[in-house]
């Protein structure tokens, strides 16, 4: 269920469509000069948990830009997504494929950074092992309320939507239209790219984004924490009682913003440098 | 009432202000070298709808922009602007000069484009001749909601200094106060540009702003639509009730987003070159 | 009570941690080249108020930014701040210290900034200076309802932080917790940014942020305004009943916005030429 190899390289999948062509971010694993790095006591350890219709390669670029500065950077790959063929998961199988990833890999003062569904995921993981964890970074990720559901944010159009496109999935999944991950994921992006990037999307697992979740213990926690808002990301409206920031990300109660140009997706095969930054800036003390 | 010649171009004006002076894009007309045009198959046919207080010539800077890529671009101007000495219009009317303009020169496969109150027009517009639009482009532009009046989204002051302006005018126009036009239309400018682009500044019909529109075959259409907000635009309180984006935009239901950070016109003449490229973004597949 | 001395120099305070260190606008103080001076009638006479946790240091290096370009710039302490021993203060004892500044030095047609809690400041100001003031400025600052504390603008969670703080005092003063400030009011910062400012935060006067404000005079002004607003800026919840922008800013009436991508206070130290930038193109004509 979790065959992600940690060291695994970019430049050694075969199978994702990230890694097909010549991505400029490629060949970005070859060590930079040492002149680019951060000092020693200004260099983190990031786990970046991806969202729904992603899988770990989603990180490649940014997992790059970030180990080219010195961090120390983890992409765990989890249940019912990437190699793992059962889409039959639970949300609780998804956090425990994370948390079993930094107790095995016994990983302390961590950055843990969510994306998208990915941050219902951190949500969870924080509740299980908060004491290896030094401050929670969200992307345009969800902050859900105790007892809410992924869904439960989601405008009742796009709710409605996806129960269809689950209805009619006969393996309880849900698969993006074309149309749909182009206007609203990869908005920003060239149609070339925007194609590439949905060659890599496969069927998301639908039950873990419906199912209502126990958060009383995240929201006893007092870990630091902070929200990277990408303003051109248009996946949820940002207002009217909906959106990333200010809608969701005010429920981290004390938390610093960091705001991007950037939409849901695209940043990270057309920017990842720059993204790589946002996100940094988000996790430095 | 439709004056308008295709293949006018911006230095054969005689009598826009846009034109006086040495605006840099008034010899932005000639070809450019063709290393900078898009291929082929990414050139597309733009009809560019403009808003009150504005002409065809609104366009001009955008327009030279946009065809030095490679596109087909068309600025009709609709009944009670510019040419037309008749102030005496109906939304209808409006939105017959734009459709006349279109079938008249048999255009297919059209971005139709739709600035501020030029958003109504193109609602109206797509219920006529739908099977001629790729896409539809709202930058800054009212999405109404059936039975809705362009009126009936201003804040209820400013909604008041209109009809006020109304009622003095003698010939039902409205026309905007210097410091008004200044301090929330183009926000951004030097006085200096602020005054010339005032200076083509002509009262407005009326009545079309006020006019109950009915839209219920506009919101039967299926056809790809975009947003482009620029956020220094403060025409209406962004937020609050109010607004371009998410406000208006989500009424469009499925749609991409795209932002800049210009303000509601100053950038048709300081930096017409981003927002043609904003607009193509909006556009392209 | 006010012993700011008009023509102080970044370069000659002997307290401000502002003023430590090599910061590049230290030296900024020398007269430029006169090349990058505007022309004399687009020159104009600022007056800065900082708000609180701040005394007029914080202005230094936008002041310094503004002189370059040939701008007259005034940035009066007020009353429970800076130099000033006394934090027994009002809101009334802290007005009256701009409001006599400006009278002594016998100010006229300036352009009155207020930042913060001096957004409620210039408004109590105007008030009393009118016929002084050219143009009202405020860049992410309170704008109070009539009858309304700064307090009553804060979310209940901060609002109660800030209650807690003031009762712990002992001498009924607000200090920021560093981690706090630095990831509320110094977001983008780097932490030994974030460090050197907080060297320089001293505790508030907690009764002003808690009086409540009579601005029926205020709400009968018509005084151009103009409103700044950085979206990194996360002192408060932007949106959902709270924020600078479009929250507070739109009861000023009619406005000209001039956005920005900072946060509440770094870009003082780090940008100060683009946040000086800003600050001109909101108070010019």
């Amino acid at each position: 269920m979790f065959p992600y190899r940690p060291g695994f390289t970019p430049c050694g999948c075969y199978y994702s469509p990230y890694c097909q062509g010549g991505w400029l971010w490629r060949y970005g694993a070859t060590e930079p000069a040492d002149s680019s790095r951060l000092p020693h006591q200004q260099r983190l350890t990031f786990v970046l948990v991806h969202g729904s219709w992603a899988d770990a390669h989603f990180w490649d670029g940014v997992a790059a830009a970030l180990r080219s500065k010195g961090h120390i950077v983890h992409t765990p790959e989890y249940a019912g997504h990437g190699k793992d063929p059962n889409k039959d998961v639970t949300h609780a199988m998804i956090t425990k494929s994370v948390v079993d990833y930094i107790t095995r890999l016994n990983l302390h003062d961590i950055i843990l950074v969510g994306h998208s569904f990915g941050g219902s995921v951190i949500q969870k993981v924080a509740e299980q092992v908060p004491d290896r964890i030094r401050r929670l970074v969200f992307w345009d990720a969800f902050v859900l309320k105790d007892g809410e559901s992924v869904a439960d944010e989601l405008p009742p159009q796009t709710r409605q939507g996806f129960e269809q496109l689950r209805a009619v999935s006969g393996n309880d999944t849900i698969m993006l239209p074309f149309p749909l991950f182009r206007d609203l994921f990869v908005n920003t992006a060239t149609l070339e790219v925007a194609k590439r990037m949905y060659a890599g999307v496969a069927p998301e697992p639908a039950k873990p984004l419906f199912e209502k979740l126990d958060l009383k213990a995240f929201y006893a926690l007092t870990t630091p924490r902070s929200y990277v808002y990408f303003y051109q990301d248009n996946v949820l409206p940002q207002g009217e009682g909906f959106g990333w920031n200010p809608h969701m990300s005010t429920r981290l109660g004390q938390f610093r913003l960091i705001v991007g140009d950037g939409d849901h997706m695209t940043d990270t095969i057309t920017r990842p440098a720059i993204l790589a930054q946002k996100i940094y800036e988000a996790g430095r003390d």
